[in-house]
């Protein structure tokens, strides 16, 4: 998870000029797909095309349906340039496309609107991966450029194809909303699972807190702070876009917009309790340390001072000094069982008044 | 109580289309009633309906008399549908609605006001519980949306039963104030119950810290935490309304909403110094364990240092040599005891020095 | 004092309508006594009313001459909507006049300004103890409520008795400003106090810290916080007022009111410096504990460590096996005395080495 | 260095009419001088006066030529009130004058503007000493009212002697701004001598901290309070003058306000890196002491536990048993010594594992 | 790099006119040299002059090809100087690139842009090093003031050198522009670095923490000071810049400026996300460090608990008393060792228990 955390940092792109288009991310070798989607109130039609057929995109760009392509990796710089020229897209935007590394951010370019954002997975081992959405909204397309195949998107995608619903009959804003929605949703889910681990966590932390507790606390902070980073950024984003400053967004999707926003402000304050949760287990955790140690300190010095007098005792009457009264007494040796007894009744009453024991 | 924090994670609603109709929340057996109130400043009409009634809501919406109907329960879809259908609800309000995890938020539909809100109740155990209150303030109506039947709102209904005070010459907008008003007197009396635990505490704290008083502070800060979520979006709720920016709120009522506001700050700043109040109860706690442990720490010190260099001394004329000259001493034996008590002497003149005893 | 803290909690409020009057503070049997100074450049008229002469405050209304009406004590009900009735005051002013937990503000309803302040007084054992000052600021008259007689304002009655100063010849917004002056002056003076104590407590800090130390500074976090309570909004109001958007307050008042936001200022200053102070006291006291903690260790770590290892060659010379050559030796006692020697010097100098003597 | 932070309380000023003139500070025994300085970019005129001569000052107002008249000394009450008269200042500025706790402000009375600085000193021993200077900008005089003899402006009266430079053809608004560059000028001398100590306490928190260091850490972020209680406001207030609000300020000069604003930013960043700087120390201080204690328990666990037991052992064989077969054995003894020293070993391979030796 | 932080502070500046030009910075024998290079579309010139030749480049400010002056080193007073007058610098432009402590900044004079940016340079034992450039951009010129020779704009050249590319088409702008981003690539670079070493420090966190740790994460704390200090003023510099006020910035060139923005702030965020990693590291430390203690102290408490009592025991039947009845019987030593066998086990099972073995 370090490895994602630190990820964050474009690694082959320093020194280049600006608008260079250089993929930044993990490397791979799987070929990028395109799922093709053209669709209006009266017609659906769905594709898969291989990366080579972008010219067939481009097409689709003059028809009036509306038409989402989405595309499944962004290592082949050469196609994503030749999508992007066809669709006009200014260098710097097909440069974000490719860096993988960008915070959520949008940017009106009068004929499209350019939005990154980040996908979110979650596994137990692995900790939260994040993968980066890029979208391209103009006035009758979206293009969402993903970094490997495998999204949040599949519930829009069976919206679209059952002929129902409100989303078939809206424009292609609607289906940019709808896939935000679907982004934010995804958040929520790995919350959701978060949040239960946290519960875990909080039961172990009662009845057995172990060091490996403390690492996953720890790991726990790590991953509030890679998620607040990919969250915060999307609170401003939506806030301006649903500010409706846009001429691409329609009035009636800046309400439903409206509502991702509430959504992104819920994630927010769920991130926040989260951490205030976790910094709370943090100081009960050093706190529950303290008190065994004052435990352990109690136990040794309950133990060490009661004995270690009598122990004392025991010592000075195994000497051999060859004049020692005490030693011929008759009851010299139970009398000093005697002094041992009330020696260690005294510490008892002591320990006791001071609530050690 | 963690269960009451983490369920602000909606749980079914993930995947589907925005404005579906999701019930988010605890399922509930119980059948869902309508109270309906019916007033003017001349008549006064009260009835108890059961939800199949909903068309009998409908009617009242063209009524000029101003209408209350409080809905006990949102887990019945199909109803809560119909009657967002007569009074020409957006379907995300309904959503919302139904989503009993959202946080309080107030959105201008031109045509009516709607309100999310959240009622607290506290006991001792079971820590703070939350309700989820959705308003929908009409012209001459007000809609509330509980979870379930049992609320803070009796002392409205007296008032308006009893056919004098301000509140039955008032428009519906009085009466959405009242509402808020008393939600808001709610959380006063839950500070003054949590006041009185922390205040019971505090004492525990002075007179006998404990394990157990760790979790308790524990507890505190996260029931803060939730409480401070509940509150804090009602601020800027309630400030935006009392802008009075809706053609809705009279201005008369507005004065009003100043005062439910400074209710509003006023919790606020009590959540905060509880807050404060905890911290330092916390920080007390942590220097009290230090504290004993440092005691316990001196004690152990004072024995173990007084009493092992004795019992070296007592252990080396235990020793079987042949020839050790001291043991023939006629006083040798009475000899050491003086040495050994003026050790003793000079180790607790040490210890007085050091102010440790 | 922490019932100080908690006592901003109305207690008796809870479910009543707004604008009831209900008494919300400490119940007192003292009958309420009126203070009536009726006043212009060229005359000058005191007076103590029994409250039950409410009439005679409200006659005053009309005349042209300044009237500075002062009531100590709100625990009578009636008589104080007798008096709010004469001079037309909003039902919601009346119940803040009564619930003496507001925090302060400024409000302003275009026939009179409403403020709520907080006088502060302070002994060294009860720590702050607050009482609530409203005032209403009328176009010739101020209105002023305490919560009992005795009050930081006889500087202001000297100064409106001697014909002198600027005073006499202001109007009411000049009278209300002298109020709020002597109010803000009082609180320099416990801020005095108090810093006094912070030093004395640091004095003691450095010489001989014990955990009534402790105690003393969680007292002052606490104290800190009602005062900081008490000062936060005043800052705020004095700003409104200041900005001079009143029709009831003159420009050439404006200028001293700057001056009191000044001092507020400066009041809030010390009281974030305190509490950087204090905090910084806690941090010491902790770090010295552990310091002497450290000390304590060392100690025992020391004769622990010379001693135990002694002990135990005491222990093996005085076994009792039948075959041990080193008992018959001639030198045998005096060279393990030589060899005890010999290891606590190692000992000390590798003690001095780590530096722990 | 404790009173000087606590200095900022005034203490005679309580309960007296605003506006009345009462010096607030320590008293001084030093007679009043004024320093005069009169000047155009053809002539120089430099004058030292006994506050009895104020009238001298008086005449400068009128003449075309730039006054800086210099006042050494605020607590002869009389003498301030009469020069105060002639030059028109508001009985709140003299109040202000004469009270030397305010905090740094700009105020704006048309005819002048009138300005409280901090000047600072710093030595060693005594820490930061802070000596309020008050200054009036009228349109061709500016009066500097400083707390006693003895300044950072040498070099302003240096400038203005030798007949070059800028600063002689310049107005009175060029003469305030290079007063307050000196002052602000004096902040980094003072940040440099600090930056020294810091520097040198980090070296002696690495090789050998002692509590010693705690309390100069301790005493060095009591500085850093009183210092960015000084800078804070400043920057504020340099600010209100760059905008360049007040006609008497040029826009010539306006941009060398912006180049002491841009230095008011470097100090206050400074003060809050050395505040990083110094809470970094404190840390590194408290760990630093927990690796201490860590060292010296390791260092009595490895002893005791190694001794412990094998003392144990010696204990077994020196009782007096009749019967104890062992002690008969031709080689009890050695064999003894035997399974000591393969205790002692397993010991000792045990803490190695555990990284303790 | 104590000495880095430190040296924020200027030393030679203080007390004299402002304006008058003193070199602030590390004092330097290395002779000034001058990088020209002058160009348009269609023509590219490059030299290397001697500070001497500062003739040839006031030349440049009348021709209308874009001109980069690019001066390594400031220290030569005079030359600067001359430069500064051929190019109508304001004096406190020269005095603020002489001084090389400033923080980063825009400065708009109307006929030019004056900018100030900190070019850093890390290393493993050095820490970070920075280097301030200064930029002043004109209609058709760039001056690049750097401490000394070596920076990080050999990409720049490279792609003014080879004649394709935007570069060469555009204004002095887009190479200011081009310059910035060279520069925030460098913070990448050097964030990648720290991102590396801090991933490595975690490991060793987990697998080996000594007190070396400690002080290195103390050191990455005190670098995220520095680069703070650095980068933040810089998001401020550029979102005032990419607003478009300045004539000097062409409309295209804000595009590009927006994207150099955005990687600022990708910086902050990285550092804020580096800092608390670090923040979290301190505390693992800490923990880590209590957590080991614990563990001391439990094995001491278990052997001493152990082997105290028994070696008690065994002092006692090693004493000398006439009368011991016990050392007389047949099986005395063996039940002796049972008792203790006993004791021990039910300590051992005690400790089970409490979880401490």
């Amino acid at each position: 998870m370090p490895k994602q955390l630190l990820k964050k940092r474009p690694k082959k792109k320093l020194g280049v000029a600006p608008g260079t288009l250089v993929h930044v991310g993990e490397p791979s070798q799987e070929r990028i797909t395109i799922n093709l989607i053209d669709y209006d109130s009266e017609q659906f039609h769905e594709e898969l095309l291989a990366i080579d057929d972008v010219q067939r995109c481009c097409q689709l760009k003059a028809s009036p349906s509306i038409s989402w392509i989405n595309i499944n990796g962004v290592h082949e710089i050469g196609h994503i340039e030749a999508l992007g020229n066809c669709f006009n897209l200014h260098p710097l935007v097909l440069e974000d496309i490719l860096n993988t590394d960008h915070r959520p951010k949008v940017e009106d370019y009068e004929d499209y609107l350019f939005l990154v954002l980040k996908m979110l997975f979650y596994d137990r081992e692995g900790g939260i991966h994040t993968e980066q959405v890029s979208l391209v909204l103009g006035p009758n397309y979206v293009l969402s450029f993903q970094e490997k195949t495998g999204d949040v998107f599949d519930g829009v995608r069976d919206r679209l194809r059952i002929a129902k619903g409100r989303i078939r009959k809206q424009g292609a804003d609607y289906l940019a909303y709808a896939l935000m929605d679907a982004i934010v949703d995804g958040y929520f889910s790995i919350l959701e699972q978060i949040g239960d681990e946290i519960e875990e966590m909080e039961q172990e932390l009662v009845t057995d807190p172990s060091p490996q507790t403390l690492n996953r606390i720890h790991n726990f902070k790590r991953e509030m702070i890679l998620l607040r980073k990919a969250v915060w950024p999307l609170r401003e984003l939506i806030s301006a876009l649903q500010r409706g400053e846009s001429r691409l967004i329609a009035e009636t999707t800046a309400i439903y917009l409206r509502d991702v926003y509430d959504h992104t402000i819920q994630v927010v304050d769920t991130v926040e309790t989260f951490r205030d949760l976790i910094a709370g287990m943090l100081d009960l955790y050093l706190s529950s340390i303290s008190n065994r140690m004052n435990e352990v300190m109690k136990v040794l010095t309950i133990i060490a001072t009661i004995f270690i007098p009598l122990t004392f005792f025991a010592g000075i009457y195994g000497m051999n000094f060859e004049y020692m009264p005490e030693l011929k007494w008759r009851w010299g040796y139970f009398g000093l069982w005697g002094v041992m007894l009330a020696i260690s009744a005294g510490m008892l009453i002591f320990f006791r008044r001071k609530r050690w024991i």
